[in-house]
C-alpha cells in the first residue's frame, strides 16, 4: 500500500519519468493516447494527486475545511454539542476525502489568528463557524481575507455571510407555554453569554412569552455554559426568599449542575422545582430524574453545514436557510407544584 | 491583512517578480545582498511561504498531525477524555503553527482508511493513536506505510512504535484496597472493552488485588463505555440476589448511568452502595451523590503526545515513557456500608 512513485508508473508504463509527469499535471508532451494509458496505469497502481501538488495546481483546493471552538477547554469536553457537530461535518466530508482542522482556543483573538493563518498559508478552503456574536468581528475578517465561510447562526448579523439557522424564538415560546399550563408562575431563564445572538433571541421571546402568558416575575439571568456558573447561578436564585418553581437552561450542562444544587438544597424535582435543558443529550438522559429538553438534531446541523459550505467554496450564491428548531421532551424534571 | 504576493514583494523591493521567487525559494539568480533584502521585505509584508509550497520542498513537512477517534459519535460527545486530550495536543501544536486533523470513525476499518489516505495524500506529518488493542492491527499498518505514528497506551503491544503510558494496574489495585477497607466484600469492575489493552491492565489488577484483599465474590464485566451499556449493567448487577456493594466503572459516562440506575431501583448511595469513576471530570462533581474518581491530568496527556509525536517526526529514537498515573479522589459517592 506504500504510494507509487512517477517512477514506478514510468516502469509500469514503460515511458520516461518526464512522460508520466506531463501525463498526470495534463501538460503537452505526450499524445492522447500515451496520456490515456498512464493515467490508467496511474489508476490501477493506487496513485492519488498529493494534497499539496494539487493545492498548488491553478484553482486548486486543499481539500480541508477548518472549525475552531472557542471554548474552555474542561467545559467543552462535556458538551456533546461539538462533537456531535463534528460527527455531522465529517459524515459529508467523508464521501470527498475532505479533511477537518479542529482547533480549540480559549478567546476569539486566538480565533481570528486561527483563520488568519489557515488563509495565509492556504491550509483550508473554508470554515464552519459558530457562536454568533453580535457585531460579530470575525464576519468582517473571513469576509476581508477572503476566507469561504458557513455561519451557524443569524440570519441577524450574519450578513453577507451564508447562514445556517434554527427558530430559537419559537422554541422558547413553546417552553414557557408548556410551564405556563403546569400552573408555573415563577419561572427563570439561565441564559449563555450575552453576547451570543441566539442568546439575545431566546432572552427577547423568554421575555415576551412570559408577558403574554401573564407571568410577571419571568427573567433572564446570563451565565457561560459552565457547570460551575450552573450551580452557582441555581444556588442564589434557591436561596431567593420567592423562588423560582421552574428554571429553564441554555444548555445541558448547567442544567444538570442546576438540578445537583436542588438536591444539595433539598428542593425535590419537579415536586418543588420544574427543571427545563436546551439541547437533549445522554446526559439528560442519565441522570435521575431525566430531564426534560429541548432536542435538536445537531448531527444533521453539522451535516448541512458541510453541504452548504462546499457550496460556498465552488462560488454558489449566499444562502440563507433555517433549519428545523428544537422540540420539547417532557420528561421527568417537569410537573405541576405539589405533584 | 491579505497574504502578500510576489508581486506585492517585487514592487516593494523594486526588483523583478523572478528575482523574487529566486529568493524566496533559496535558488541561485540573485546577489547574497539582494536575497538578503527581499527576505527582509517578504517578512516585513507578513509573507509566508504557503503550506503546499513548503510540503513540496524536499523534506518539507505538512505541518499537520492527525488524531482519529473511533467510538460511536453519541456516546463520544459526552467523553470529556477525547476533547481535553485534543486541547492539550493543541496546547502543544499552537506555538509552532501546527494543525489537527481530527476524524470521528465508527470502527478501525474506517480508522486505518483514514491513516492510508492520509499518508498517500501527504496530509499529515504523523499520528497520535488511541485504545491501543491486543494485537493491535493498527502498529503495522502505520509502521508499513510508513507513518511516523506515536501511541497512549502500551508499552506491551507497542513494538515498535513511541509509546506513553500510565499505570492503569497500580491505580487499580489502590482504588479495591480502599473499598476494602470500607468494609466491601463484594464488589464488581464494570470494564471497557476486552478488547483494549488498558481494559486487560485494569481488569488483572483488580482480580489480583481483589484475590490478595480476600473479597471471594469480586469480577469484572464488560461494557462499551455508553451510558446505554452503564444503564443495562448496573440494572443486571443490581438485580440480582446477593447484589455488589460496590461498583468501580471504566468511565464517568457508565458511573453517572449507575448512579441513575441505582437511584431508580431505590438503592442508596453511599449507605447501600459505592460508585468509583475512571477519569474524573466536571460530570463526576456536578451529579449528587457526587462520584468518587480517578483523576488523570488528560491535558497534559495531550501535550506530552504532541512532544513525543514532533520528536519521532524529526527522526529521533523511540521512546516508551510512563506517565504518572490517576489518583484517587474520594467524594461523597464511596462509603462504609450502611453509614
Amino acid at each position: 500500500m506504500r504510494r507509487p512513485t512517477i517512477m514506478d508508473i514510468a516502469k509500469a508504463a514503460g515511458v520516461s519519468k518526464g512522460a508520466v509527469s506531463y501525463a498526470l499535471n495534463g501538460r503537452p508532451g505526450v499524445s492522447e493516447q500515451t496520456r490515456g494509458r498512464i493515467l490508467a496505469i496511474a489508476h490501477d497502481l493506487g496513485w492519488a494527486p498529493s494534497s499539496p501538488a494539487r493545492a498548488l495546481s491553478p484553482g486548486g483546493r486543499v481539500g480541508a475545511i477548518g472549525l475552531v471552538v472557542d471554548r474552555p477547554a474542561h467545559s467543552l469536553g462535556l458538551e456533546p454539542f461539538f462533537m456531535q457537530l463534528v460527527s455531522g461535518i465529517e459524515t459529508e466530508l467523508a464521501s470527498s476525502g475532505v479533511d477537518l482542522l479542529l482547533q480549540v482556543t480559549e478567546d476569539m483573538g486566538a480565533e481570528i489568528a486561527a483563520y488568519r493563518r489557515w488563509s495565509a498559508e492556504r491550509r483550508v478552503d473554508g470554515v464552519v463557524m459558530v457562536d454568533l456574536r453580535v457585531d460579530d468581528p470575525r464576519v468582517r475578517v473571513v469576509e476581508e481575507l477572503p476566507l469561504p465561510a458557513v455561519l451557524l447562526g443569524g440570519p441577524e448579523g450574519a450578513d453577507p455571510l451564508p447562514c445556517l439557522y434554527t427558530d430559537d424564538a419559537g422554541a422558547m415560546r413553546e417552553v414557557v407555554h408548556y410551564l405556563a399550563a403546569l400552573g408555573h408562575r415563577r419561572i427563570v431563564h439561565v441564559a449563555g453569554p450575552e453576547e451570543f445572538v441566539h442568546t439575545r433571541a431566546r432572552v427577547g421571546a423568554f421575555l415576551d412569552a412570559a408577558e403574554q402568558a401573564g407571568l410577571g416575575e419571568a427573567r433572564s439571568v446570563y451565565a457561560d455554559y459552565t457547570g460551575e456558573a450552573g450551580t452557582k447561578t441555581t444556588r442564589r436564585l434557591l436561596a431567593t426568599q420567592d423562588r423560582p418553581t421552574a428554571l429553564v437552561y441554555d444548555n445541558d450542562l448547567m442544567a444538570v449542575a442546576g438540578l445537583g444544587v436542588a438536591h444539595e438544597m433539598g428542593v425535590d424535582v419537579p415536586s418543588q422545582l420544574s427543571i427545563v435543558a436546551w439541547d437533549d443529550s445522554v446526559l439528560c438522559r442519565l441522570v435521575r430524574p431525566s430531564l426534560t429538553a429541548i432536542a435538536r438534531d445537531v448531527v444533521s446541523y453539522g451535516r448541512m453545514a458541510a453541504l452548504m459550505l462546499g457550496a460556498t467554496i465552488k462560488g454558489g450564491p449566499v444562502e440563507k436557510r433555517e433549519v428545523s428548531r428544537g422540540e420539547l421532551y417532557p420528561r421527568a424534571s417537569t410537573g405541576p407544584l405539589g405533584a
